[in-house]
């Protein structure tokens, strides 16, 4: 059957991460044939946009294919009769994760910017945004594919799926790409040559791996953990698990484990940051001003080196091949975010999971997974628990749910110190949280403020 | 890696799929390198098995490679060491079969070979062999895989897999494969251009295909077995579905679901055979018997035409591309029967399905399918149950759960003609029940005989 | 608390039962103190209703209580402010039922009024009656309470509960009540010496039965069933179920379960007096004639013994019993149809069960079941699987639907038969089924008609 | 029938309770007439049973029933033909609970004697005695009840049923007592005016309440939680818990929760008694002496006013009300730890839950759940898995499971911390952990010692 051209949205546009992106598209182009590829972004991001859009037209210019990037702030013109929507947008820009980590870390807890404290606000303030969009699709473009990677990506693909009714999305993420990456590594082959099974949520999940006769390797994998540098993602600390532990579980955690396994030493370390050069918000921050400069280079074609420093690498990438997996029915092996519909026994049917899938011409059909031992079992259903709390408070504004979520979130403090967050935060954020604005209200005229010094700052620069 | 030369035992060697088998080997051997083919069988099947055991020696001495095939009675002989188990034996041979055909019928109800009467009885009588079979894996090869294409392949399974605690097994069955190469045929692509999901029992599961784009096909391939030959195995009489029903259910059902949707119809043809030109077993004996003195001819030296009307076409194959997929990690698509561990909701977690899988170094990792509607929901949970009983009474020889389970098939009449059914059978097949020993007597001494005329002449023949 | 004075609303008041449900409440005024009596029916069933309606009014007139009968056939004007309302109804009256179980003898089959074809066909005509009926409660009794005791009971209780959305409702029979009076009159001992617990569907539940001190009586019970009268319904002929099958099950059937486990032995029965002196609902109807001439009788102020005969006894006693125990929280141990809510592992969380229950100020509080073994399982999922398809075919008129659900009904023989029962039930019962009007004039227009007889002439006379 | 006079077996018959229990049992003599009540202590208890056993047969004696108090050391003499044995032995007596608390404490954590890291080593050194306990059970009382109120009750109960095999347990806690007393008295009425349902696992449970006309009462008892002394158990701290929690969660938690939902204010709490007046188990030691002080008294003959400052009050009542309710298949609704079986959707099949139930002659009939809300089904999933781990860890002495359990508690912190607190428990409660005798050796040979002074003290006078 003959191909039909694509058009592509990205929506978040003018992230630093777009060149990344478009780097990903001209190396599949020939697979993957891009008709239309649009940028959108909203008043607030149009400079970035406009910068990072001659940039990914310099990229393409530079190929040997001819493709138009649009740009555009009317996300309703970018949607009609899109093919594709990748989502990577920030609702309150970089200051908005700052204060998603700062005000959580001057509480002395940590925000973890995609399932702490710092992750429910981020998602507080994006589901309203992407149901939106939901609702923009199924009018302008209703056979679209919607690939989001905005974080929290798992949680963010539920609302959309099981509360927005939107069926066709998957969510990515980078990490079990960099996991696999560095076990390959480890063993000195390809990861072609390593059977893996992922399954847990988004950066909360479990895997486990053997060799291509079926010969475990966990236990090699923990063993190097311990002797080798163990290849963590830049934006988390990196922390030694109790061997003990993985000896038992039999399972490798995923990088972001260690905020919950190993909390006390994550912690610490993020309050001498928070103290010192700042939380990993600001030094993104730096990174990415700093990345804005080099994309205005206008002999600059190709994504900077310094780009992966930002964190997020691999990401578009996945993105990439997601897509290209969907259009060409590739059957490539990815883990993804999407329904659970049984393939983990212990998560509820109509959740969203982080699992093995092959991704084919009707979207990932994920490998089954069965039951988790009991310890890992408790963890993820606790933490699935919180997830639902915080879309469910989401969408509705309730603000007991919102409690309920950081009760039982495991990186909150109990009891008043929970609530104390919840409320600095929810003033802090308040120009975001319009579905909280009653509440907001109620806590200013009783006087919650909040008191970090560069948060202040940052709300009186009108974020 | 370095590939390590194998050995492949056969169990029931002396089978006329035998040369199936070897063309499958003989096609693979550049993947799949060949150490040792051992058949196996046991003295009633001796003369069969020398037969086809030369023939088959011809095959490989005919093809590029150099492989010796053994021949043995001695099953603990050929096991030592085996690499891959196959098992194509047959209880009681095709008399047995006969038997479970003849009674029933003679009853006015199909036998159903593989999930009827006859099935549950093949059941009955295999069940003991088979986890004797592993009692002595665990012992000689520890490490094997058993791939098992005896029928009832899925019930069979289950035997090794739950009660004899073999996890290492796989069960095989052709159905899949024909429907695959009919429906790819119907819209004139090839396989891979069909993006298809199984999932249900062996003999009983259904499948959905959608094109690469993920358009869904399956009306259309509903319109197309209304306007055009449908495939139909041999072994099965082709009588149209009802089309209001599969419109509804939205799914392909197995052609074996003719038995159970079109009984009526289904039995009316079968007794037609059976008071005329004798069941499919007895035309098989006849297929077999010319089969046998073509492999007698010692210039033969490749699979003859004749053994495509035997009716188990594919299923040879589809045991060599199982084999060469584990040995290789190739991830191959097939449909098996495996551990169902929640793939399908609606059944219990440790039973076995058959279900749409990726064959890996380490086995099969089945492909996530979630919850049926109502109807196949009703029909396949009714259907686990029977099997259930079945290999339960399978191994204890509790009569009162073989009558459950009859009365629970949907093949079987309720009431005192299930009771006179089973216990004809019972008294027919003795010599292969030795764990019904005690109630067989008892029927006897009640005066139970079978009263078909050629039942009674294989009887007095001592089978 | 001071007791409410309360409203009952009986819907189908014309009904032959009537007289026992207000014996039942005149025997329970001095807990139960009704303030308001209305019996609501349709035109049809006018002289009825004022028949019975009389006859109930000198029964509370012999009674020291002074209670006013209102007779309307304006159901909103009853409804207003109902604090009970009790449904036993019958779209069609009779003359439905004869159909119901005619035509499918005229097939060769088993109507079986409840469960079968019958009782599909019951079920089609009374849901759309019985969720316009809801309809009317959300406006005019929002708190009032649904008795339901039109049968098929535990599918229309499914209809009220899951697809109306009308909680406070709660399913009777009297199939439970009947097997334990009998099984103390075994043992000669009250119902209260025995402990227990019925679990499964509206006629087709299992119990077991303990003595005071937790020993299991069920082989006791099965044992007595084979050397004594079983105390069988006065509708459902008395045939001996298998004891192999009994004592493996450990468990007491329901006496419909001889429909399925003996449906032979039952359908020839059927057919005896189908080609005699006809079947079950024309016994009735003559019952009925006598009973509705007794009732004219201006002397007659009590039950009379000829009710008994009717088949229903024990109905109305449950009706008010139950009314009794919510009104008064007296936490009574009945058996109900009540939402799952997982007492039943093996059903479907939001399905119908009957089941063991405490019935207490707030409803139906079931005890926990759990697990079934095997065949139960297998037979009580088959079922509640065709009710769902009965269920949503008989709310949408989805024509492929009621096939399924015919196909996969165990009283219902498969392929063409399935299509021509289902076909001609379908023309026959046109005018209360306006859901499936289209298909039925296309099978018109196909030539579908009724041959039996008898039906012809109900059919001619307007019904 | 007529009743059989039972025997009575109290394991830790020394304990302070004892008399309670006696009075229990002096209530209710005429429905539950006991023929001999054997005390069963160890070496180390023997002093306090003879003292304890003096009073209670002065009880026994002011009472009018001739019951015979039997002492011994010998637990095989004592279960011969026992018909109740109940369970309130301490390993390791009020010392190993002083242990518990504070070397938690001492690493800033709470303790928390039966669901912290307290209750986990209390099950670890349970669960070896009361499974050699059962073994006895089987060969000397094969039909008899076990009835447990050793705390952690329902872990324990959980290792008994589960891991031990005996089905004849019964858990019982007194928290759901002082709940509902608590609560008939804000409404001044009795229990019997509120329809409640618990749910949850011991110490770790949910109840709603409705009056006896199904109104919902959950809103006004979380109002007068917060206008009214809340009756908190004397062992529990009282703080308010966050009323928009509770008015979201529409349930009432139970005491024990505030010290999840509270944490850091009950730590706080706790560490102040920690530095002061010594931990609740300090307290209670200067308690049960004074108690022991009072029991010598050859005078007293009845239960002392003091002991309800114990901390333990209706615990041994419930005991007896539960063995009346047995016997007597009274059918009491009470809260006990019993087989999940469904009951609770949200937690596995086979495990021990804390559960509304009817007690009747063959035990506890569960009153069904259902499924928990997201927050809630979270925190419970989580516990139970914790359980499972302590359990499972109990058994085998597996290290590894061991930190599972501690890092999955959330009393517990993270990483090396809950590492930290692990080790030192192990090595200051080695005499009682044989299990863990090999691990133990190592970490000592590490250094790990106990810090505590108190503790210190402890374990240098041989506990």
């Amino acid at each position: 059957m003959e191909k039909k051209p694509i058009k592509i949205v990205t929506i978040g546009g003018g992230s630093s991460y777009t060149p990344e992106l478009m780097e990903g598209f001209i190396k599949r182009y020939e697979e993957l044939p891009i008709k239309e590829m649009w940028l959108v972004d909203i008043e607030e991001g149009k400079e970035k946009m406009e910068i990072v859009g001659a940039m990914a037209q310099r990229m393409w210019d530079a190929s040997p294919y001819e493709v138009k990037i649009h740009l555009t702030l009317d996300r309703r013109e970018a949607l009609l009769g899109a093919d594709f929507v990748t989502t990577q947008f920030r609702v309150g820009l970089l200051d908005a994760r700052i204060k998603d980590e700062r005000i959580p870390f001057s509480h002395g807890m940590l925000g973890q910017e995609t399932n702490g404290a710092g992750g429910m606000f981020k998602a507080f303030r994006t589901i309203p945004v992407i149901l939106n969009i939901v609702e923009d699709m199924k009018e302008l473009c209703p056979d679209a594919w919607l690939i989001n990677f905005t974080n929290p990506s798992g949680i963010i693909t539920e609302a959309v799926i099981k509360h927005g009714g939107w069926k066709k999305c998957i969510g990515l993420c980078n990490v079990p790409v960099i996991a696999l990456t560095k076990e390959a590594e480890m063993f000195g082959v390809t990861e072609r040559d390593l059977v893996h099974q992922f399954a847990g949520l988004n950066h909360f999940h479990w895997h486990k791996v053997t060799d291509v006769h079926g010969n475990n390797l966990t236990d090699k994998i923990i063993d190097k953990m311990y002797v080798e540098d163990t290849g963590t993602p830049a934006n988390i600390f990196d922390v030694k698990f109790l061997i003990d532990q993985l000896k038992e579980m039999q399972l490798i955690p995923s990088e972001y484990h260690r905020y919950y396994y190993m909390q006390d030493e994550m912690l610490k370390h993020g309050l001498e940051e928070f103290n010192g050069i700042g939380t990993r918000a600001q030094q993104v921050k730096v990174t990415e001003a700093e990345l804005f400069e080099l994309y205005k280079d206008p002999k600059l074609n190709n994504k900077p080196e310094q780009l992966t420093k930002r964190g997020g690498t691999h990401y578009s990438d996945a993105a990439c091949e997601c897509i290209n997996s969907i259009y060409n029915d590739k059957r490539t092996h990815m883990v993804v975010s999407t329904q659970n519909n049984g393939a983990i026994t212990d998560l509820p049917y109509d959740c969203i999971v982080e699992i093995s899938s092959i991704i084919t011409g009707k979207g990932a059909m994920p490998l089954n997974w069965g039951k988790f031992n009991s310890a890992e079992r408790g963890w993820v259903q606790c933490m699935k628990a919180m997830e639902e709390c915080v879309i469910k408070s989401a969408i509705t504004g309730d603000y007991g749910l919102a409690l309920q979520a950081f009760l039982l979130n495991p990186l909150v403090k109990s009891g008043a110190c929970a609530k104390g967050l919840l409320d600095e935060l929810l003033v802090s954020h308040k120009k975001y949280l319009p579905q909280f604005s009653d509440k907001i209200a109620e806590l200013e005229a009783d006087g919650v403020v909040s008191k970090d010094s560069v948060v202040m700052d940052l709300m009186v620069n009108g974020h």
